[in-house]
């Protein structure tokens, strides 16, 4: 990926020459940022705030493959799936903290291009990096970044409390960064057996970004402050829809019903699938990273959020002894189950 | 290390099962804490304080070694050492946040040891665990540790506001960390050559301690607040003493005068050093991992710190232009330099 002549030496500048390197740039722009890097500890200022607080950690061989993913975009996705839980607390994310554990044996430039993906999307975001800690890894790329934001008190949505009767609904659409995942893996594949075969993703740019570059959705956020609707509860899709309707049918002690019908896909996802001989709803239930919001809202909401593009209402909140049910096209009622991506899976 | 009879599989659990198994009995004391383990961030609240935040990741083979490493030790261990973190900023720790790449094949007995001893370091210090992540791992143990904390503003010390005529002190002992180190690393190579000799560590109980079970300088913080000395800068040893003294240094654009005679030396480490024909002020010097404080204070201060055994005047701020400078036990004076742990060897 990178040619020896632009190879800089990140064992010449040292940790803290390689921190001073990276972060000489660094440009605060929130107000409750009162230190940032350069010392023990970040000091930060909520007035009259409660303040956020989350983390997610990637790892080289688990979370991501270097041969598919462009070090820019993992430093942007890496940042997007720390504010992403942020939001889903319906809060707004300001500083994030990024330690990173790097081979010796890196390019400095590999490290640029990461960072550059971190500082785009700090900037995109309007976020402060104030702090990390940077070493050296003998086991391939560790990225561990954590987000902090604040809400006010009466803002704060949790995942406990969903009621019976809720809408339930979810921005954006789902599937996209796995089917866009195995198209990947299905390059690479093609692309070890035969490297003179150039990787074909034409046409494909949606799902290939869903996977590589991922946004959270501090626009929905933002849109549901807008319309005055402030959800009962909410989660964000990282680990797939069923996974997370699971968590907060189960935390809220409801059941649910999810329409199949109703579960948004891009055609470009459905496409894919089939292309696959997957199911396209099994992509979106299980498929996991797609970092859309999933929240429930009063019943009394339904005209506000019927009138938003972005937003689908795909079931409602039962009673607990309901049970949690996926309603096939065919008006099958199905147990639903969490068959999401699985952070510890039977060793090979 | 561990019996195959007594393994127990996480793989079966899967993750949100060893989360549920992990912190389903936290306990939960700080009011700061509204919301702990279970949503997509922790919640928290500091009326009136502005918040620290700092973090440090530790990674098999480079910052510990299983071999010699008792994984209840390293629980707690990378709990002290981001406390630490905070106790520098001259702040109140109150809550950590942990996230584990572990390997699908580590027992779960082996997580329980880990979250052991990062209960064990949390209820010592009354600090709540209120989130992290768990995933698995390709590579080898990862720990990333952030620590969450808070202070009045006129209380918060930087690094960069040391002046000139300060007394320069530093809390407890040093060199003991790193002198423990070579003895571990002594009695593995003896180990791997000949597995029937039993490790001699009889006597060295302080030192192996310093190593593998440091404890952040909390009662610094209190006692200074006690006798009512605010330092004037302040950070903690992690990286050795000619560091971190020069951190201080350099961001508060000054010089200093370091008394070899002076650095605290306990005799064990001394002895130990001796033995392994090391010289114990550079064990001190460029050592790492002590985990004491080192912090400046006004001359006004002296007749209050003089008093306390367990900090010592090791030097003093000097004006810029006149350098950091170590001044021998023979009177010779040298430029100080920091040869401290490298977070990035050069590849051997």
């Amino acid at each position: 990926m990178f040619e020896n002549s632009e190879r800089s030496n990140i064992e010449t500048l040292g940790e803290f020459g390689l921190i001073d390197h990276l972060t000489k740039n660094i440009n605060l722009t929130q107000k409750s940022t009162l230190k940032g890097v350069g010392d023990d500890a970040a000091v930060l200022d909520f007035p009259g705030k409660k303040v956020l607080v989350s983390t997610d950690m990637l790892l080289e061989g688990i979370h991501f493959d270097l041969a598919y993913t462009p070090l820019k975009h993992l430093g942007y996705k890496a940042i997007q799936v720390n504010l992403s839980d942020i939001y889903a607390m319906n809060g707004t994310a300001t500083q994030v903290i990024v330690s990173l554990g790097v081979s010796s044996k890196f390019p400095l430039e590999a490290v640029e291009e990461l960072y550059a993906g971190i500082y785009l999307a700090c900037e995109k975001y309007g976020i402060d990096l104030v702090g990390g800690d940077t070493t050296s890894s003998k086991q391939g790329l560790v990225i561990s970044v954590t987000a902090i934001g604040y809400a006010d008190e009466k803002d704060i949505v949790y995942r406990n409390t969903a009621e019976e009767g809720d809408l339930l609904c979810v921005s954006g659409d789902l599937g996209g960064a796995y089917t866009g995942l195995q198209l990947l893996e299905r390059e690479k594949m093609i692309y070890i057996e035969n490297p003179n075969i150039q990787p074909d993703l034409e046409g494909k740019d949606y799902i290939i970004e869903r996977q590589l570059k991922p946004e959270a959705r501090k626009d929905i956020v933002e849109l549901l402050k807008d319309i005055k609707v402030k959800p009962t509860s909410m989660i964000d899709v990282s680990d797939g829809l069923a996974s997370e309707i699971l968590h907060i049918c189960n935390q809220s002690k409801k059941g649910c019903n999810l329409y199949e019908d109703k579960i948004p896909l891009d055609p470009m996802t459905f496409e894919t699938a089939r292309e696959f001989n997957l199911d396209p709803t099994i992509c979106a239930l299980s498929g996991g990273e797609d970092y859309e919001l999933l929240f429930t809202v009063k019943q009394a909401d339904y005209d506000k959020i019927k009138l938003q593009m972005d937003i689908t209402i795909i079931g409602h909140i039962t009673e607990r002894s309901a049970g949690c049910n996926l309603v096939t096209k065919a008006g099958v009622v199905h147990p639903l189950k969490a068959q999401g991506w699985n952070a510890f899976p039977p060793a090979p």
